[in-house]
């Protein structure tokens, strides 16, 4: 870690030389007490998460220290977090589908709230009303696609439902420019700065939020368990990380998050690696969870009745040199698995390496801000912010993940697009397509 | 338009009532002080583009008023760019590409600086490398993906690039992570919200330059006239709109921009819807300007030649009601014209009545940061954005226009993504098409 900060201050000096020639501004001690005074004023002024605690556990508690305190707290609502999160998986994707979407509009009013207090904007005409527009609008895309890309062939049945799919990224676009031209209307001239400040703010936080709560939805719809088993991944690195932590953290680690030290961290990954393996394991047996969410052209409705795909087929490996030894203990020779538990690695070192910078990302946030939490939801945990800073990343990951090693374009999604044509078309297609078959010696022309 | 003020005054005054409630904070008269004192500061240290003209151009016009000697250089330097404008189409698909990529640097350079400057970053650590390498990663990301939307078959049968195409979303998805974890590690306590603040605006400048020029690009491969009209209306309705204005300008448009009149709005107005309907009638002969940039499989390259689809057709319409006597004058009962003209009815109308908000939130974005112009690379027009603060909100209409109204999944277009499956996904594709033709008796089964 020594290495890497005194890398950083080299970078720093560096970029002082390149950067002087180009401004020959130079930060005044009293500019520079101006802002911090300017950046406390502001600080006074945003919404601090209070830990809240139910009356009737604090009453029970009362007897325990506070740092003891913090950690039943803490786990209680873990486990009830956790317990939910089963509830919903049993309820289906519809279920899982709408919780992502609330998650998703508290995670954007948690940020936008910081924007509103950190711009002070009481009294900016129509601020508030112009985000949750944007919001709407960018929901109203980005589910849309999805829509149309799952059940399009439904839709298009529908004669008055067509127009919505056909024209849906004009209606999508007219709706977002009526919100760009209303900003424009709305700005004041004392307001200016805080008005693009906050118009900034938001599309960046719908980029953070909307964007990817809709490649969350995507991976729901590849199967059940391309989203439970990230996102278990995510929740059972924090809570490793922090057990590792409480009992034998002593090194910190960055000194962005005080309390986060490498035991945490390491602890925290092999938890992961060895949790994604045995998870993957049991979850790939389940059709219900391994199955994606597919029209049936023949049933006429969703299913998640399918073969499953080859990567839940158990198949036999030969283990890596440095396994060898470890295998003859057990008397085999051969590792029986399933393919899906290799990408499990991939996802859990991803989570355990990778993910926890989106929660140094989010602590770097809180602090220059001057904010404890995101918000009180969650006793012992803050925000709803506070818990999915590292889902957002991951989700991403996974859809790519996704997109590049698992679902190269099959010919199902690609008939589906070919069902959306119109007739003629569809046969225009076919009989190219057999031509250039044909023509590769493909396909045995039949006399 | 005082009825537009008015209502905004209302909704000023709602708005207060509402957010009241919401925090017991209020402006101190100290606080408004300390903050207007705050932006002065800032400003003073802000780029201010400068009207710097050319020396011979200078001297030669000295005998001139500055109201006129600037109509004569803002004139010259119209006219050098939109002959610099011929040349380029001139060039092909190839120079315009290049074109729109270095213009789409100089933008994000523009933006970024103001950034800079706005949150006095010198010594910031590795700030100005990390914007430089999240425009990179982003356009390997979208640059890639037009590249393989229409390359992919060539691309895919060179051995050693086809990694490139398959893992692509991969490997970009990995090159923004370096770049997030670089940020992460970058933070340095003293300038924690300087930071945060710049990778927001890194980013927004990023959807606003970046994506938009990527759909730029696409516009040009669906054919060179797609791109030309909309970037000429554009133009031709700044131009007339300042003719206009100049002569005839009386009642000012909207207080962001005083210079701004309704005279101008109008009479640009109907200047490009003029101007949009000949040159698309103009254009539509050239099967140069009209042919999407496809991939031949016979020729085995990409390629400019085609039949011209059905727009660029010539085609009797009957005429509107109100056209009917103007057209008797003419001793003609039908309207002979290219369909394309009423999708350029419909560019246009977009062209001037959305676009010139382009310019207005460009004109209020500058107020904001208190700057006269983005740079000052060219005389009489400031910078580089100033110029094309419109043409990006145009081009994503041009593009979700397309993709709405013209472009309804064709036939080829699935068949390339066809041929990117491997050979045996093409036949299992082939045979299950067959089947559901036969089964909707489309394709009649020949024993």
């Amino acid at each position: 870690m020594s290495e890497l900060r005194h890398r950083r201050g080299d970078g720093d000096g560096n970029e002082k030389v390149e950067t002087a020639g180009e401004s020959d501004h130079v930060d005044s001690e009293e500019e520079k007490v101006l802002e911090e005074k300017y950046v406390d004023e502001m600080a006074k002024s945003l919404p601090q998460g209070t830990d809240k605690t139910p009356e009737i556990l604090d009453s029970a508690l009362s007897g325990l220290s506070s740092r003891w305190r913090n950690w039943v707290i803490r786990g209680i609502f873990t486990w009830l977090m956790i317990g939910g999160f089963c509830l919903l998986i049993y309820g289906g994707p519809l279920a899982l589908m709408i919780t992502v979407l609330c998650v998703q509009v508290k995670c954007f009013e948690e940020i936008i709230n910081i924007g509103y207090a950190v711009y002070r904007v009481h009294g900016l005409p129509w601020f508030r009303s112009l985000s949750w527009y944007f919001l709407l609008t960018s929901n109203y895309f980005l589910y849309g696609e999805n829509l149309i890309d799952y059940f399009g062939v439904v839709i298009n049945r529908t004669d008055y439902l067509r127009f919505l799919v056909t024209y849906h990224r004009f209606i999508s676009f007219s709706l977002y420019c009526v919100g760009f031209v209303w900003f424009v209307l709305s700005l004041v001239k004392r307001y200016y700065m805080r008005q693009f400040s906050l118009f900034a703010w938001t599309h960046v936080a719908l980029l953070i939020v909307v964007t990817q709560s809709y490649l969350i939805i995507q991976n729901i719809f590849e199967g059940l368990i391309w989203f439970i088993v990230p996102v278990s991944m995510i929740i059972c690195n924090d809570v490793m990380a922090y057990v590792f932590g409480f009992f034998f953290g002593k090194t910190p680690l960055i000194k962005l998050s005080p309390k986060k030290t490498w035991e945490g961290f390491i602890g925290g990954g092999v938890s992961t690696v060895v949790f994604g393996l045995v998870l993957a394991y049991m979850m790939s047996q389940y059709p219900y969870l391994v199955c994606p969410i597919e029209y049936s052209e023949s049933l006429g409705r969703m299913t998640m009745d399918c073969e499953p795909s080859s990567l839940f087929r158990l198949q036999e490996y030969n283990p890596p040199q440095f396994l060898h030894s470890v295998m003859k203990v057990f008397g085999r020779d051969k590792l029986i698995m399933y393919p899906f538990m290799i990408h499990s690695l991939a996802l859990s070192i991803f989570s355990s390496v990778i993910g926890p910078f989106g929660g140094f990302f989010a602590s770097g946030f809180k602090r220059a801000f001057k904010i404890k939490d995101f918000g009180d939801v969650i006793p012992g945990h803050g925000g709803i912010m506070d818990r999915f800073d590292c889902q957002f990343l991951m989700a991403t990951f996974v859809n790519v993940y996704i997109t590049s090693f698992i679902r190269t374009a099959t010919p199902q999604k690609l008939l589906q697009q070919v069902y959306n044509l119109k007739l003629e078309q569809q046969l225009q297609l076919f009989y190219a397509l057999k031509e250039s078959l044909e023509n590769r010696n493909i396909l045995n022309t039949v006399p």
